[in-house]
């Protein structure tokens, strides 16, 4: 058996890596994604993985680095583009109930494709990377493990 | 022979695996698609196979995984979004005449691509999955059988 | 020598099929064409061939499928969608010049992307996906020797 | 060492060819050229060589066929389409000054993707396969032997 | 162990070089480079790197080659498309900070896609190959070796 892994590098390069393995998958994407190697891309919109997740998702298998910036701010760097954490409180009224939702996300630039950006025309624009909401479980192999034990100490 | 099936996994990733056998096709299909990996895009609009298949597709051959809601509908989970089942009854009247459909779709989003989405402008817009309809023969390659058996049963 | 053919099938997977000799080139894609998987995409606006081939083309060759419509009208089946058999005749006059073109087109859909559909904006909308038109010669690749036989016969 | 080939067939068939060393790539290109098929996009807008390889150079690295034309024009068909041979005189006035340009165009059809399409909006539109201009010089690999020996003689 | 490098010419033509080890990854783009092969494309607005790197960044490792040209202004050639260089001094007022930073820019063709396009609608509209700004550290895969020994020197 043999499996190929398609990245793409910080500099667009195009490459494809051999494995034997399927259970190698993950620690390629890791060790590639800590250079900022990435493999295709994440769904139009972000993807969406549940609540629990938000502190323990492992960025580099997405070839991302969390970084806490200049004004002290938790963000990620992904393919050269900096998304800011942001946390969406419960709200839980008789009018309206949102779920607690904790996103990366940034402003939309004008060299965004523009299916991508969200929010109102003419308004505020910008490109969600990934939702944390819900009540699913934890996926395993999403984990970083450094910081799931850090959590649980 | 050598046989490459080229697959998309939940965050986007993109890896071939290689079989050695066309048989092994559809079986790699299903235990990837278990995961929620998935090959190629479906058509634009959606497949439509026979409505015979309604009950008996094979979700896993497109990574989707069939789930009853919070509302107790039947619904689909592809490639992170939810597609809820539609039945459209049989018309036969002197002024129209439609067949029963059975059909997965999901209101659009705006990160959803322009040409995806069907509905009028400005009205309610909705992307399609999957459309079962008319006489074709069912084809085994694509039945669940566990479900095919109870459907028989 | 090793040749890898690129196959796309009825729910949109991708494979690819790897065969030892350029002669097994066109065997494969008629065989999996039978079946529906096709390679690539047509150029847009619809391929041309010489009219001469109208009869004898082998539809497998693009994963296609002739079929006589209920109305008795000749078709093909291409990834999912029907296109019907309609021919212009020659026209000769002082004012216009056209050559007899057999053409296979289909009404266009809400989800076909914007610049395969041809006809004025506002009124009718269409895809073509062969045209068989003009003199050049039979490549003999490209033939159904079962039909061709027929014809000649 | 292994080195692939992508190419794309008249019908759009995309297969991948193997050879073993560098020195291979261009004959095979010219090989296959030679029947239709073409490996990848030209840049949006064409691409662009010194003009003193207007008439040496070699159409089949690009699968494209040169001939001419009932009208006695100067043509080349690429991927179904003809491309008629333009020369723009060198302009040397006080006013303006444009170098000698060799261009193969043609007029764009609805179905061309809209960012291929130059001209005004509501004019003539078009769209360029190939410009030879300027002094730059000519690259061997790409040379016609035949037509550079003729040209020579 | 097997890697896969995924380039296009300049001719636009798609190969897959292999090569043994990861260590051959760069040497080999730098190769190709050198002959006007690069791999994928840069993400869209351009790809960002240190202000540090702004004179002994390797051009070759996207296929680019700098020059001077006839104004006697630095640029680079780039997929047959030349980029300037411009240098945005640094702005320290209290109204506006904005740092040093030096980009490779071109005018905006009508052949390039519309949302690689920056600029407003209706005025001067360019595309950013490269930008060199910000602080960060050098990152020695990507320097010229023989340019970094010039500046140092």
């Amino acid at each position: 058996m043999s499996i190929q892994i398609h990245l793409v590098g910080p500099l667009g390069t195009n490459i494809t890596i051999e494995v034997q393995e399927e259970r190698e998958i993950f620690p390629t994407l890791r060790k590639y994604g800590k250079s900022g190697w990435s493999s295709g891309d994440l769904p139009a919109g972000g993807v969406s993985l549940p609540l629990a997740m938000a502190d323990i998702f492992d960025w580099s298998l997405i070839g991302a680095r969390p970084y806490t910036n200049a004004d002290g701010e938790q963000a990620v760097m992904y393919r050269g583009q900096s998304y800011k954490r942001r946390e969406l409180e419960e709200v839980d009224t008789k009018k309206l109930k949102l779920p607690k939702i904790v996103k990366y996300s940034r402003g939309a630039r004008p060299t965004d494709l523009p299916h991508l950006k969200e929010g109102e025309d003419g308004g505020v624009q910008y490109i969600t990377l990934i939702s944390f909401r819900g009540g699913g479980k934890v996926l395993d192999a999403y984990v970083d493990a450094a910081k799931a034990a850090g959590t649980a100490g």
